[in-house]
């Protein structure tokens, strides 16, 4: 198992190093090479991805990325010109993120229902394909526009890996989430595609809402979503709001995922570079360490998720919520379950 | 006091009869005409809204809206025919919407603190502009887009609403809300704008926030809002969600407004026409009494605005939240209580 390893900025290290802990614990045979991408190194030589990274990058069956951002950094450049240029460069169509509430896990909501979705987030294009422009900036005139652009190609792909998922699934139950009633177009080839894709999986049931709804049902009645299916803008909105209900973006993991496995996919934490707390020790990795799990099960290693995921829930359901531990006392732990095999549920 | 009053589908013309009830109370000599626009005037004549129809409208000194939508009716023709074309027609670019957790309501948030903030929703533009669409429909090499268009016009005058708005609180702070690190042409606009319009108000504090994150915060700290200013889309989902985080789009009022006082400003509830609860004599017509106190503010009326949102708190504070009555019940509660001129707080 070749893995390339982007540690990033601020607490992507912390975190990593913790997620590379367990990791070893599972495949100590994983050849690890780290690239220094981030805010660092464009501070130091003005580069985000050189091609040759790129190139090396490539060569390897997955990779693992701490955070990127950095106060320092315009916005947008670090965002735009490395986490999205790899998802892109990578076509990573499906860009996976559970949410999973877990026994012990306190939700900022009063009366939380048992919740377990998978949010399947397009990720290669919709409001990110980076098209648009400032004309007349500056001046009383200017115009900034936003294409969001999607395709038949994207839109299906993705559709019918989310279909795929929801089949392999207990509940076997898809919402599209979209804004068709005022983005007509786009909304249009979403649900057409939904309907088309439908046909084919006449055992997974499917419903439709429009995004404003959805955020007010993943605070009232997050229970009801199995696999939620929605393009790119609306998903990093969602998953956000299902990572807060499910107790935080501290425990929410995700993947970047070629699904045609043409290139290596790209395993994150949902979190980002947390500035404000970075070089304290103090990150919760349990999102990173979830990713891990993500990143074998793409790799077939499924034994190997099932023994990290179960130890961070008997972690989870057992930890001392108020004071969890430094990052590298929660990875000594984590790395502990897995070795000792834990087994919960 | 001109009304036009548009009840509307579902159970807009149930809510708005309780509206009317209340107003009635404040403003008996009210000149009220109504507008029968909505799904069956389509389905009878295929009419949205005729220019006849639109050049009465504009003859008012507001309009009062139900609610717009019907099952019967494909996603989108009433959307963007009808309460998309008045918003957009009528140039209301300040769309405004309260979010206040009323003691006495039970919010789905475990430990909610003080809410009260207010969303200022730019309503002329961004993704709603209607700009968009399908290339090679119904192919494999289908393309559909959608373009969200920004101005330095139309972005520069909700954001002064805004200031203007925090300016005349308690808390003075304002926070923008946005995807700078994605939509740098957009972000980039918005962000040059705020800044340059807080240099005209130094009492005001301001705050940047992603949209993702800002979901996060709207339920794990809902209480650090004061005013927000976003786009179009944003603010629609936002203002959802802020919804639900107070108790429930059942109390949630809006104004889609021409600060400019060009044309008539029309208010109406957040909620939508909900055909699964239309006839049943039901729905909460509290966000269509508030709408009508904002309605109130816009045209002057203070005095009369600040009893109906007295009595609505009194009657949030003292009802039985599980059986709150039925729809005409409230209303009679609240008309008498607004006649009775409860005072709170
Ligand atoms: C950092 C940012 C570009 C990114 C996104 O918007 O996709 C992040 O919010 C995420 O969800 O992974
Ligand atoms: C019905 C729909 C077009 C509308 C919107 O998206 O603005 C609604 O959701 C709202 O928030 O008023």
């Amino acid at each position: 198992m070749r893995l390339a390893v982007i540690p990033g900025d601020g607490i992507g290290p912390e975190v990593i190093a913790e997620a590379l802990k367990v990791l070893g614990e599972v495949v100590p045979a994983a050849e690890i090479t780290r690239y220094d991408l981030g805010a660092a190194r464009w501070h130091a030589t003005g580069e985000l991805l050189p091609e040759s990274v790129l190139g090396e990058l490539r060569q390897h069956d997955a990779i693992l990325l701490g955070a990127v951002g950095d106060p320092s950094v315009p916005s947008g450049i670090l965002e735009r010109g490395l986490l999205l240029r790899l998802r892109f460069e990578l076509d990573h169509h499906v860009n996976l993120r559970p949410a999973r509430l877990y026994p012990g896990v306190r939700s900022p909501l009063a009366d939380p229902p048992e919740i377990d979705m998978v949010v399947v987030r397009e990720g290669t294009e919709g409001p990110y394909a980076g098209n648009g422009g400032l004309l007349r900036k500056d001046t009383p005139h200017e115009i900034a526009t936003e294409v969001s652009l999607n395709t038949s190609f994207g839109v299906e792909r993705v559709v019918r890996d989310a279909f795929a998922r929801a089949s392999n699934r207990q509940r076997r139950h898809l919402t599209l989430v979209h804004k068709t009633n005022v983005l007509t177009h786009a909304g249009s080839l979403w649900s057409r595609v939904v309907e088309e894709v439908s046909l084919q999986h006449p055992d997974v049931t499917v419903a439709y809402q429009h995004v404003d709804a959805a955020t007010i049902h993943m605070v009232t009645d997050p229970g009801r979503y199995d696999v939620i299916v929605t393009d790119n803008l609306f998903g990093d909105i969602l998953t956000d709001l299902a990572a807060a209900v499910t107790g935080g973006i501290g425990l929410a993991a995700s993947g970047n995922m070629d699904v045609t496995r043409r290139n290596p996919s790209m395993f994150e934490p949902v979190h980002g570079s947390a500035p404000d707390i970075a070089g304290q020790g103090i990150a919760d990795p349990t999102a990173a360490v979830l990713s891990v799990a993500l990143l074998l099960d793409h790799l077939g290693e499924h034994e190997s998720a099932r023994r990290i995921e179960a130890s961070v829930a008997f972690d989870l359901a057992t930890r001392d919520h108020q004071s969890p531990g430094q990052t590298y006392a929660i990875g000594d732990r984590l790395a502990a379950l897995v070795s000792s095999n834990v087994r919960t549920g």
